[in-house]
C-alpha cells in the first residue's frame, strides 16, 4: 500500500464549503415543502380521553390533521424494538401517534401538515386534547420503588435485568483482605447536536417512489423502516442524510415517528412535506442518556490489586426501549477498562420512568461504567495510602497478554476479547504528560497561598468498530474521477477526507480526484450506520478493500494492454506505469474504458487508446466468469469481534475556596486508536469528546420535576460549555495496531467524552479533600458536599 | 431448474395495463415541463450564411434559443463514432447542433425551449436562417459517380470499404459448371415506430444530479453518454427508458442530440424540459435502412451446389456513420444463411449520400442479405430446372456439421461459427406447413382459370444474442417480493413476462412475486441494449443466472435456520422446505431477514422465526469473505459468440391480371429459436416481424426527390400495412437448444422480418413468370415490370 497520504494531519477537504455556508442540512431542502408540526403530550403520564379538532380545520392553509386513528395499519403499529435481547422480557415500545395512554412529555399525538410551519403550529395549538392525569414515575428510585407503574403489564418497572459473573465475586470480596462498598450516582444528560433531528420526504408517483432525506445517522436503516411500514419495495426508497449537523447517538434510532409519518403523508398527498425539530422538541421528545445509580462493593490486596469486584446498576431507561439494552450492556462490561478485575459479577436492572427514552449517547453507557471503576481506584488508593497512578498499573493487563478475554459476552453478542493495546506505556505517556510525579508539590505550593488545586487521572478502553458489516464501493469513471462511497452516513466527522485518504493511498491516484458519498441508499444499499466509534474501522477498511480491488484489476486490465505482468506495474497520480518505465503507461481513466467491453470513450485519447486494441480472446468471454464490466470493486469488512482502543487522561482543577467555582487548568490526553489516518482529524474528535465530557461532569443535567416536566428544556436553562470553558487540550498518542483489521485501526469518536467525568471527580476530589460521588458537580454542589463533610466526617477523604 | 413456468404460453403479464391506459410513455411524463423545439435544415446540402433570432425573440412564453454557438466544449463537440471499424477510413459524424453546414433534410440547428411546444414552435417559425444551397447526393449510384462529395474530405463519398474471403471465389466461379451474374436492388426504409424518440430531462440542484427520461433502447449507454459529454460524473446521472412505444432499431443510436441539447439545458435552466419527436422529424431526422445496390456472380454444380459466390455491395449511409458499418457488415456476413457457399468472397462500399442517416432497423442488414442468398437459389433452381426447395437442401450444412465455422468475422470482431441448427428437418416442415410438394397442381388450376398464384420460400439464418454482455440482479426482499433487474430496455416485448417466468422457475417462487425492472441505471447500471434479438439470450440467461446465485444462499441460508443439508432442501411456491417434510419450512422472506446480519425484521412472524436464532459462530465473521448481505444476487451473461436462430417462411401469392394487385393467400413460417420461454411471446415476435416484412416488401420505401427532399414523411403518403394487409400466419416450431447459454435459447425478436423481402420476391416471380430483383414492389412496380418483360424477353423466366 502506498502510505503517502494515510496517516498524514491533512486539512478536512470538507472544511471549505462547510465553513463558507455551502452545507445542505435537512432544513436547507425542500424550501416548497408542507411543513408538519405535531400535538404533543404536556403531560408526563395520562390517558388521552378525547381529541377534539373543530377548532383547528379552520385554520387558512391546513392541509391535514392526522391522529392514530387514521394511520393504516404498518404505519400506526408499535415502533420496532430494534436490538431485541433475551435478558429483555418487558420491551415496550410506543406508537408513531399515542392512542390512549401517554407516558413521557412530548409524545406525539396529533400530525398537522400545513402551507408552512407557522400555520401548522397555529392548528395545532387549536387542537385541543382532554386527559386523565396519571400518577407519573420519574427517577430512578421511585421506578425501583414500584409503587407506581409506567406500563401496567411490566411489574416492578423492571423491563430487563441481566447478570453477567467471571468468578464467583461475592467470595472473592469476603475473603479479600480489604473491602469497599459505597455508591455512585450519574445524571441524565443527553446528545443535543446543533442541528436537531428533521425528515423531508417527497413521493413521485410516475416513478411510485419515495425519497426520504433524514437528520439520521442510519439511512440505510430508515430506509427498511419506512419501506417495511409504507408495504413499499426497498429498492423503490431513497433514503439520503444531507449534511448532518452532528448526532452523537441520537439520530442512530430509528424509525423515530416522524421518519415513518412524514414519508407516510407525503406518499398520501402526494406533496413534499418537511418537518424539522425544534430545540424544545429535541429536549423532551428525542432520547436522553447517563442516568444510573450504582451501587459497588470491591474487594482488594496490600497493593490495591483487585480480587473481586460486584456492581450492581439501577438503569433509567425512560418509557420505552425502542433501542434494547445495549446502554446498560455496555456499562456492565466495558466498566473493566485497562483493567483484570479478579472475580467479577455485574447485574443491572433497567427500569421505566415517565421520562423521555434512554438510547446511546456518545460514549454509550462507558463515562458511567469508567465513573464506576476509576471512582473506585481511586478510592482503593485513598483507602491503602497509596498513589493512584501505581494502584491502577497493579491491575493493569499487560502488552504481552493480548489477546486477552474478559470472559464477558460484549454488546455485539460475542465474546468480549481486547485485541491490542500497551496501558502501562500509556500511563507513563500520561503520567509525564500531565506532570503527576512533581503535582503534589504544586499542590502543597498552591494550598499555601490559599489555593486549591487537584489532579485527577481516568483510564479507559473502548470496544470499537462494532460489526456486523460495513460495505465499500470504489469506482474509477472514464473521466478518471474515483468515485467511493459508502452505506453509512456522516455527522461532521470528516468522511470525505479520511476515507479519500485511505482510497487515494491505495489507489495511487491524487486525493483531488477522490469523491466521497455516505449516507445514499442510492449509492450504497447496506450499512449499519454511524455510532459505536464504528466508521473509521468498519468503512474505512471496507473502502480499503474496495479499492484493493480495483487496484487489482486496473492493474491485471493495465498489464494486458501494455503487455507486462501486472506485478511489474504500479500507480502513480493516476497513471499505470511499468516501475522504472515512465514512457510505458496508461492512465487510469483509459484503463475505465478499457474495464467496459463496449469500451465506450468519449475523449479522443481515450478512444485512439482503446478502439483498435488487440481483439480479445476469441475463446474467451468478454467478461470473464467471476468479472464484472467497470473499473469498479465493492466489498465488506465484516470482523469477528470488535476492536479495542484506549485512553488516558488526567486533569487539574482549581476550586474556588469562597464560591466553589470549578476550573479546569490542565487537561491532558493520551490516545490509542491504532493506526492513525489522519492525526488532525483524531485530535478533533478528541478535543470534541472532551468538551462534551466536560459539560457532562460540569454542567449538563436534565432536571425533571418530581412531575416528570424537563424544567430546563433550553438552551437558555440548559447549561452547555462555551469555548471559554473548555481548557487547551495536550494530546499525544500511542499506536497499537489492531490485528483485527487491513488497516490496523481502532475507532476515535467518542474517545473523548467517556473519562472525564471520573478524571474531574477524582481532581476535585484532590482538590477539596472530600469525596465525589455523584456527577454533574455544579459550583451550587460542590458547596453543598462541603457543607455537608463539615458535619459528616466520613464524607472527609 | 424447476421447468414449471419456463416454456409455457402464458399471457402478457404486460398487457393489463398497457391496454386499459396505464403505460406511462415519455410524452406521459413532465406534464409541466418546458418544451424543447428545433430548427431543421429544410436542404439536403447547404452552408449557413446566417442566424437570424430577431423575430423570435419576442414570442411571449420564450425561454431560451441556443445555436452551436451557445454550446460548451463536450456538449457542442461532434456526436460520436459509436462502433469505429479499421476499414471505416472515413467515419464522420454530425454536431448535435449543425454549426456551418448541413448535410440531410432535418439537420438540427437551432433549439428553442419555451413554456410549452407551441409556443416554442412558434418562436422555431420565427428563426430565420440563410442557407447557401449546395449540390445533393441523393441515390446510391449518385453517390458511387462522386461528382458531388457529401463531405468535402471524404474522397468519393466513400467512408469504409470492406472485403471478406473464404477461399478464392473468383477462380471457384471461373471453374464452374455453371455461371450467374445479375444486380439486385433494395430501397430503403425505416423503423418507424409508433412512438417515436423523445427525451424529458430535470436537473436537481440540492442533489447535483440528472434525472433524464429517454424513449431509448439503451439507457446506460446513454447515461455514458450524457455524463460524458456534461462533465458529470456517471452516479450522477440516472436515465430511465419509460414505457417504450416500439424500437426496432431506430433507438439505439445514442446520443441523439437531443438527448445531450435536453438534458444540457435542463441543467443549465434548472427546468424540466421535454422534447417529444413528431412524425415528420421521425421520418427526416431519425435514421433509415436497407437501401443497397447489390451485384452478385455465383458458379455452381448441375445439383446446385454452390462453388463460388462473389457479392459486391454498395450501401447507403447517409450523411454520417455514427453507428459505424454494423449494417453492410452484417450483410456480408449473414447472407450466407444456412448454406455452404464454396469459395465466398464479399466486398462493400458504405457510401455517404445526403439524406437521414443509416443505422441498424429491425433486421439490420439480413433482409437485404437473405434477399441476395435466397434469389440467388432461385436464379440457380430456375437456370438448373431444379425444385427450389431442393437447390437449398442440396447446399444445406447438415445437423451433424455444428458447430459450423463459415470462417467470417462477425459483427462482434468475433469468428462467423453456427451454434447448432437442423436446417432438413425445419425445411420438411415448411415444405409441409405450406403444401409445396402439391402447389404446382393449384397453381396450374387456378391458371386455367385466369388466376395467378405463386410460391415463394425464404430461409435465414440469424446470429441472436450478440454480446458483449448483459447483467441481471435478483432480490428477495423481507416481505418475499422478488425484484428482478437488468440493464437493458424493454420496448413492449414482454420483458415483464419472460424474465419473471426465468426467475420464478428458476427460484421457486410464484410468479406474481416477481418485479421485473428494465432500462433504468438506477436499478441496473451497466447494458449493451436491447438490439439484436439479444434480450432473452443475453438478459434472460443473466438473470437466470442471478437468480441461481440467489437460490444457492437461500438454500444456504435455510439450511443453517432448518439445521438441514441445502441438498435436502427445495423451493416451493416461495417457501424453502426439506424434501418430503412439510413441516421443516421457512419462507424465502423470513430467509431475506437472516440473509443481513443486522436482522432486522418488521413483521412479528419474522422476528420470532429470527431475533434469538442460534448467535453466529464467534469465530466467524458475520458476513463471510466473498459473500455480501441481503437475499439478492448479481451476475452477467457474456457469451463467447453470438448463438444462431434459424427459420423458413414460405409464402403463396395471388397476383391480379389487371390491376397488378399483390395479395397474400398464405403465409407459413417455421422457426427456431431454441428453448422456448414463452411460445406466445415468439410467435407474437414472428408475427410481428412478418407484418413489418411484409411493409417492407410491398409497401414501404423512402421516396426521395433528386434535390434529397423526402417527399412522403407522413403516414398519410408512407404506406404501412393496415391489419387487413396482414394475412393469419401459420407457424411451427423447432427447437435445437443453444449450446452456448445455460438456458439454451435463442434470439428471436427479429426473425419475422428477415425473410420476407425474398419470399414475397419469389412467390411473385413464381406466379408471375417474370424475374423480381427489386424490392419493395408495389402494383405500380409490377405494372411495370411487366411491360418491360413484354419488349424484353430476357426479364421472363
Amino acid at each position: 500500500m502506498t502510505t503517502s497520504l494515510f496517516g498524514e494531519p491533512i486539512e478536512r477537504r470538507e472544511d471549505p464549503r462547510l465553513l463558507t455556508g455551502g452545507g445542505r442540512f435537512l432544513d436547507d431542502l425542500g424550501r416548497d415543502a408542507l411543513a408538519a408540526a405535531f400535538v404533543r403530550s404536556p403531560h408526563a403520564h395520562a390517558r388521552i380521553l378525547d381529541i377534539d379538532l373543530s377548532a383547528a380545520v379552520d385554520v387558512e392553509g391546513l392541509v391535514a390533521i392526522y391522529t392514530w386513528e387514521d394511520l393504516p395499519g404498518g404505519v400506526g403499529d408499535p415502533l420496532p424494538l430494534l436490538i431485541p435481547h433475551p435478558a429483555m422480557t418487558h420491551g415496550r415500545t410506543g406508537l408513531p401517534l399515542a392512542r390512549d395512554v401517554v407516558r413521557h412529555v412530548g409524545e406525539p399525538i396529533v400530525m398537522v401538515v400545513a402551507r408552512d410551519r407557522y400555520l401548522a403550529e397555529d392548528a395545532a395549538e387549536l387542537i385541543r386534547v382532554d386527559y386523565e392525569p396519571l400518577p407519573p414515575v420519574v427517577g430512578i428510585e421511585n421506578a425501583a420503588a414500584a409503587e407506581r407503574l409506567v406500563h401496567e403489564d411490566v411489574p416492578g418497572n423492571v423491563g430487563a435485568h441481566l447478570v453477567q459473573e467471571v468468578g464467583a465475586a461475592p467470595a472473592a470480596i469476603e475473603a479479600a483482605p480489604h473491602v469497599l462498598e459505597f455508591r455512585l450516582d450519574i445524571e441524565r444528560s443527553a446528545s443535543t447536536p446543533l442541528e436537531g433531528r428533521g425528515v423531508y420526504a417527497r413521493w413521485d408517483a410516475a416513478d411510485e417512489s419515495l425519497r426520504v432525506y433524514s437528520s439520521t445517522q442510519t439511512s440505510t436503516s430508515v430506509r427498511m423502516a419506512v419501506a417495511a411500514r409504507l408495504g413499499l419495495p426497498p429498492g423503490k426508497v431513497e433514503v439520503i442524510a444531507p449534511d448532518v449537523g452532528g448526532g452523537f447517538g441520537v439520530k442512530i434510532v430509528h424509525p423515530w415517528p416522524e421518519e415513518v409519518l412524514v414519508p407516510w403523508a407525503a406518499r398520501l398527498l402526494d406533496r413534499e412535506i418537511k418537518w424539522t425539530e425544534d430545540r424544545r422538541e429535541h429536549f423532551v421528545a428525542s432520547a436522553h442518556e447517563r442516568g444510573q445509580v450504582q451501587f459497588v462493593r470491591v474487594g482488594f490486596d496490600d497493593e490495591g490489586r483487585l480480587l473481586g469486584l460486584d456492581v450492581r446498576i439501577l438503569h433509567d431507561h425512560g418509557a420505552y426501549t425502542p433501542y434494547g439494552i445495549i446502554v446498560p450492556i455496555i456499562t456492565s462490561t466495558q466498566l473493566l477498562g485497562p483493567y483484570k478485575p479478579g472475580a467479577y459479577r455485574v447485574e443491572f436492572t433497567s427500569l421505566y420512568t415517565n421520562t423521555v427514552i434512554v438510547t446511546p449517547y456518545r460514549g454509550a453507557g462507558r463515562p458511567q461504567g469508567v465513573f464506576c471503576m476509576e471512582r473506585t481506584m481511586d478510592r482503593i488508593a485513598r483507602h491503602l495510602g497509596r498513589d493512584r497512578a501505581q494502584v491502577r498499573a497493579a491491575n493493569f493487563i499487560q502488552p504481552e497478554e493480548f489477546p486477552y478475554d474478559q470472559g464477558l459476552t460484549f454488546q455485539d453478542g460475542r465474546p468480549l476479547i481486547y485485541d491490542s493495546g500497551d496501558y502501562p506505556e500509556m500511563l507513563r505517556k500520561t503520567l509525564a504528560l500531565i506532570g503527576w510525579d512533581s503535582f503534589a508539590e504544586l499542590r502543597e505550593a498552591a494550598r499555601s497561598r490559599g489555593r486549591r488545586i487537584g489532579i485527577g487521572l481516568g483510564c479507559y478502553v473502548e470496544g470499537t468498530g462494532v460489526g456486523p458489516y460495513e460495505g465499500g464501493h470504489v469506482e474509477v469513471d472514464t473521466a478518471g474521477r474515483v468515485h467511493v462511497s459508502t452505506g453509512l452516513t456522516s455527522q461532521g466527522q470528516g468522511h470525505q477526507t479520511v476515507f479519500a485518504q485511505i482510497v487515494a493511498a491505495e489507489l495511487g491516484v491524487p486525493i483531488e480526484d477522490v469523491y466521497v458519498t455516505t449516507g445514499d441508499t442510492r449509492r450504497f444499499g447496506y450499512a449499519v450506520g454511524t455510532f459505536a466509534s464504528r466508521a473509521a474501522v468498519m468503512s474505512g477498511n471496507a473502502v480499503a478493500l474496495a479499492a484493493r480491488k480495483v487496484r487489482d484489476k486496473a492493474l491485471r486490465i493495465a498489464g494486458d494492454a501494455l503487455e507486462a505482468d501486472p506485478g511489474d506495474l504500479q500507480i502513480t497520480d493516476g497513471t499505470v506505469h511499468v516501475k522504472g518505465d515512465a514512457t510505458a503507461a496508461i492512465p487510469l481513466r483509459t484503463v475505465a474504458v478499457l474495464a467496459n467491453p463496449l469500451r465506450y470513450a468519449f475523449d479522443a485519447e481515450a478512444q485512439r487508446a482503446t478502439q483498435f486494441a488487440a481483439p480479445a480472446d476469441p475463446a474467451a468471454p468478454p467478461v470473464a466468469p467471476g468479472d464484472e464490466p467497470g473499473l469498479e470493486g465493492r466489498d465488506y469488512y465484516s470482523p469477528v469481534r470488535s476492536t479495542f482502543a484506549a485512553g488516558m487522561h488526567a486533569a487539574v482543577v482549581e476550586t474556588d475556596p469562597d464560591t466553589a467555582e470549578i476550573r479546569i487548568l490542565r487537561y491532558a490526553v493520551v490516545h490509542d486508536c491504532g493506526r492513525m489516518i489522519n492525526p488532525r482529524i483524531v485530535e478533533g474528535q478528541i478535543h470534541g469528546g472532551v468538551a462534551q465530557g466536560i459539560g457532562g461532569a460540569l454542567y449538563e443535567r436534565m432536571a425533571y420535576d418530581p412531575a416528570g416536566q424537563l424544567l430546563n428544556a433550553s438552551f437558555m436553562d440548559f447549561l452547555m460549555p462555551y469555548a471559554t470553558e473548555i481548557p487547551r487540550i495536550e494530546t499525544d498518542h500511542l499506536e497499537t495496531p489492531s490485528p483485527l483489521n487491513p488497516l490496523g485501526i481502532k475507532g476515535a469518536g467518542e474517545a473523548g467524552v467517556i473519562p472525564v467525568s471520573a478524571v474531574l471527580a477524582a481532581a476535585i476530589e484532590d482538590a477539596e479533600g472530600i469525596r465525589v460521588d455523584a456527577m454533574p458537580i455544579s459550583p451550587d454542589d460542590l458547596f453543598h458536599l462541603r457543607l455537608r463533610a463539615g458535619t459528616d466526617p466520613s464524607l472527609r477523604l
